[in-house]
C-alpha cells in the first residue's frame, strides 16, 4: 500500500532490524518503529503498536528470529530462547496467527538451519501472507462483481468491522482486498466503516486506509449497523478474523457477532475474509477459543479523555465468537468455503 | 433522586423560571441551567442539555407555557406563540413525548385557561410523569423478583442501553425504576451499562446514576453486548423508548435493535419500559417513525478529541426501530403488555 507516494508493508526487515508502523499514532501521525530485540517485539504486540491477526503472525515470526539471534550471546541460549518464544506466543491469546508464526520459525530453528536461512524463512512467510491476501482479494472480488450486476448503477455497499485492511495484514488486507480489486476493475464500491469501540480501529485505521486509497466510505457508530442493515443500505458484510475453528465458528473483534446477527435477520450475506493461517484446524468449535480480556481503561479513556463515569468499573472483552450458522462463507486464498466445508479440508 | 444529599427532579419550575440539569456536563460537573424563554428551552432541547423521551415531554410542556407567557408582550401574540410551539414541537423528531407535552399544554391554552392555571397544568403533567415512572418501577419489579427466585443467590443481571434513568425522565427513570424497586426490596441486581455511542449517555449518565444510588454496575462497550448475552451473563434486557407504535415497534436510541436481536437469539427476555405518553396510538408501525439524523461531529469528536480519521465523512442516525417480534413486553404504568396488546388498548 502507498502512503505519500511510497510503497509500504506494515512490517519489514532491513539490514539487522525489523520495522513496523506504530499504529497507535494513526491517523494523526505516521510513525515507524525500529525493533531490535524480542522484548521490543513483545511490547509492540502487547501494547498494540501493531495488531491484526495476519500481521501478528509475521510479527511472531520475526520475533522468534530475534529471540534466536540474541540467544547466542546468552549464558543459557536454549533456555533463553524457549522462555522468550513462550512469552511471545502467549502475549495475545485470541489470534491463532501469532502462535502459527512463532511455530513456523521455531520449527526452522529446531531443524538446525543457520541464522540467515531462518531469516529467509521469516521473509518468505511475510511474502506468503502478502500473496494470500492478494488471492483473497481476487476470490472475494467475484462477490462484489456479482452484486454490482444486481445493484445496476449504484455502488455496492460493503459493511466491515474493525480494521481488516492493509494495517492488519502485510499488504492488501483481508476484508479490504476485494474492495481494492473492485476499485481496480472500476466497480463502484462504498464501504460502511464501523467505528469499532473501544480502540476505534475502524474509525481511525480503516477510514484512514480507504481515504488514502480514494475509496468511498462513511464512518458510523457500531450501534448504527443494525439500522443500516435493516434499511437496505448494505449489500454485503465482509469482516476479518482472529481465529476460525474447524466448524467455522469465528473469533473476531468484539461486535462482529452483533453484525452477523443483524445481517442474518435482514438476509444480507455475511463473509469472513481470512488467510488459511487464521484457521485453527486443531480446535473443533468456537468454545475452544480463548477470548482476551483487556484493560478497562481502553474503554474508559480515549487519548486520556474520559469516555465514561470514571468511578464506575468497566469490562473489556476484545473479541467475540460468531457461530458458523451466521456465516455465509469464508473467503480464503484458495477459494470461498462454506463454514461446514472446512471440516473436510485436508491441510 | 438524591445528589449530595439533596432531592432533585431533572426539571422543575420555581418562581418564574424553569430549571434543568445541564446533562452535557455530567458526570464531571453538576450544572443547573435557568431557562426563562421558549427560545432557551428550544436550544436546550436541540443541543441536548436535556434529553430522554419522558423528560422531553415535560420540557415541551414548560416550553409551551413560556411561549404563551411571553407572547403577551409581542405585537402579534398568536402568531408568535404558534410559531414558537411549532419550532418547539419539531426540534427533535423521534420522541413522541415532545409533541405530546406541547399538545397537552397547548390545549389548555386553547381552552382559554388563565396563565396560572396553564402553569398548574404543566406542573401536574410533571407530577403525572413521576407517578408513571414510579408505577413502571412497581410493575417491572415483579420481573426482577421472579428472576431472583430462579438465579438463587446470585444477583440478577440486567442489561440496559443508553440512559433511561432518572435523567431521561423526571424521577425514577423508566428502565431503571424496576432496579431501584428491587434494591429497596433487597433483591440483588447488577446492571450492564452499555456505553452507548456516540454520545455515551450510558457510560456517562447511567453509570453516574447507578454509582450515586450505590447499585452494582459495569460499563461495557456497545460491541460487547452480544458476547455477554451469548455467554449467559444477562438475565433480562430492559431499555427505554422514544416512541412506540400501535403494533409495538419501538424507536429507541441507536443500537437498541442489535441488543434485541442478540437477546432473541439467546432466549433472554427483552423489555421496553415506557410511560403511556411514549406510545403513539396515531401510528400503526415503526415505518411511520422519523429517525433523527444528527451532526456527524457528535460521532467524530468527544470533548474535542477526534474519535475517527477527521477527513472521512460520518453518518449519525440517533435512533433505530426494534420490531415488535423481538420485544417480550412493554412495561408501562398500567401494567406489562405484550406488543400486540397495544392495538387493543383504548385510550
Amino acid at each position: 500500500l502507498k502512503f505519500e507516494g511510497k510503497k509500504y508493508h506494515s512490517i519489514w526487515y532491513d539490514r539487522d532490524k525489523v520495522y513496523i508502523i506504530d499504529q497507535r499514532f494513526l491517523p494523526d501521525q505516521f510513525v515507524i518503529e525500529r525493533i531490535k530485540t524480542a522484548d521490543q517485539m513483545i511490547t509492540a504486540i502487547k501494547d498494540m503498536h501493531l495488531r491484526g491477526a495476519p500481521l501478528l503472525g509475521i510479527a511472531g515470526a520475526y520475533g522468534t528470529f530475534l529471540a534466536h539471534r540474541e540467544s547466542f550471546s546468552k549464558p543459557e541460549p536454549e533456555e533463553y530462547y524457549e522462555n522468550k518464544i513462550n512469552v511471545l506466543r502467549n502475549c495475545r491469546p485470541t489470534a491463532v496467527n501469532l502462535s502459527w508464526g512463532v511455530g513456523k520459525i521455531d520449527s526452522l530453528i529446531k531443524s538446525g538451519l543457520e541464522l540467515t536461512r531462518v531469516l529467509a524463512g521469516a521473509k518468505a512467510l511475510e511474502r506468503h501472507e502478502v500473496e494470500a491476501c492478494k488471492n483473497i482479494g481476487g476470490n472475494g472480488f467475484g462477490l462484489l462483481r456479482d452484486l454490482s450486476n444486481i445493484t445496476g448503477g449504484r455502488p455496492v455497499n460493503v459493511m466491515t468491522h474493525c480494521n481488516a485492511g492493509w494495517l492488519a495484514t502485510i499488504d492488501y488486507g483481508t476484508a479490504s482486498a476485494p474492495v481494492f480489486f473492485a476499485r481496480d476493475e472500476n466497480i463502484e464500491v462504498h464501504v460502511w466503516v464501523s467505528e469499532t469501540r473501544p480502540l476505534n480501529q475502524g474509525g481511525k485505521l480503516t477510514a484512514w486506509e480507504y481515504f488514502h486509497e480514494n475509496i468511498s466510505h462513511t464512518v458510523v457508530s457500531d450501534n448504527s449497523c443494525g439500522y443500516l442493515l435493516r434499511n437496505g443500505m448494505v449489500d454485503i458484510v465482509i469482516v476479518g478474523a482472529d481465529r476460525v475453528a474447524r466448524n467455522g465458528d469465528t473469533a473476531n473483534k468484539i461486535g462482529t457477532y452483533l453484525k452477523a446477527l443483524a445481517a442474518k435477520a435482514n438476509n444480507v450475506p455475511f463473509y469472513i475474509a481470512a488467510p488459511l493461517s487464521t484457521i485453527d484446524f486443531s480446535i473443533n468449535s468456537g468454545k475452544d477459543i480463548r477470548i482476551e480480556e483487556r484493560d478497562e481503561n481502553e474503554l474508559k479513556y480515549m487519548s486520556e479523555v474520559p469516555m465514561v463515569h470514571e468511578l464506575s468499573p468497566a469490562l473489556n472483552h476484545a473479541f467475540d465468537i460468531t457461530p458458523a450458522d451466521l456465516i455465509t462463507g469464508i473467503i480464503t486464498e484458495r477459494g470461498i468455503y462454506k463454514p461446514g466445508e472446512l471440516l473436510r479440508m485436508n491441510l
